[in-house]
């Protein structure tokens, strides 16, 4: 699947939230999510841009590769995602095989839906508040127009193209 | 866990398993499994003998790490597994990663227990007929005096030490 996907710092969650509503979006559900992320064997996911990550989501878990953003705009990618039984045996599998384990990312997020776009108004332990908008595609085709619809929310809520932020969580960490 | 484990070539599968059975193991179940195999990133796997696998068995799925072969006569090392949604999706990961996958190992597999000591007989697609003895155990102290116990097995039995083979099924069909 390719996740067209876009980030904004926020400061009021509240407000944010009551125009997300009065745009449709209706409430889903809040989750705690800790995510242990990992770097390459053979290559710095940071100069490839690409991710490995178990996510624990409410005592649910996850294996995630990102590949590398590919447009200039979004944090659009391809995202492949699959359940896992246990945390830590994957987080030792993942450490024998080598991959380079670096701090995990807490964060308690609010989602909201709309048809199939999900916003999510993240707090990010250390790093504040942001909202991500995100509609997940077959293929890369109409990457441009989704990426179109999104930003027509954006102008909705009143945020300007230029609080896009295209690093992650991990990176946004890093240049603390 | 260590799974202390020792793998026998035999020919008349309905002979030892009236053995086996006359010896106190019960038929637990058959099952019909899928291994895909890949091989390292940075290392080569048959150098290093570990082994990282994805295990389809009756459409159960499991991400297995086995460390190297911590003793001179059995199979025993660390192992590591994990169960997962979907064999596909993991695969495709691997994949992205950079592991090489290699053609898979299917086989049927005939499970019988006793206690804490499982035997199974493989039919190994394109290699023939196998007994696997194994027991698991959290540390490795207890390896010899297990592997002593699985040897005595394998004497009554009639099979003899020069029958074992430390080879995965991997490594014989790369001798073929």
């Amino acid at each position: 699947m390719i996740e067209v996907e876009v980030k904004v710092k926020i400061d009021d969650k509240d407000k944010i939230a009551e125009q997300l509503k009065n745009l449709g979006f209706k409430f889903v559900k809040k989750k705690f999510q800790e995510d242990i992320y990992f770097n390459g064997i053979d290559r710095d996911f940071r100069e490839t841009d690409e991710a490995l990550r178990i996510r624990d989501e409410d005592g649910k878990f996850f294996v995630t590769y990102k590949g590398p953003k590919i447009d200039k705009i979004s944090k659009t990618r391809e995202e492949i995602e699959v359940g896992i039984e246990d945390k830590e045996k994957m987080r030792q599998i993942f450490i024998k095989l080598g991959f380079k384990e670096v701090p995990p990312i807490r964060k308690v997020r609010e989602i909201y839906k709309k048809d199939d776009i999900g916003a999510s108004i993240d707090e990010v332990e250390g790093l504040g508040l942001f909202l991500e908008l995100e509609k997940s595609i077959p293929d890369i085709n109409k990457k441009d127009k989704v990426l179109d619809e999104l930003m027509e929310i954006l102008k909705s809520l009143n945020i300007s193209r230029e609080n896009i932020i295209r690093k992650s969580y991990l990176e946004l960490r890093g240049l603390q």
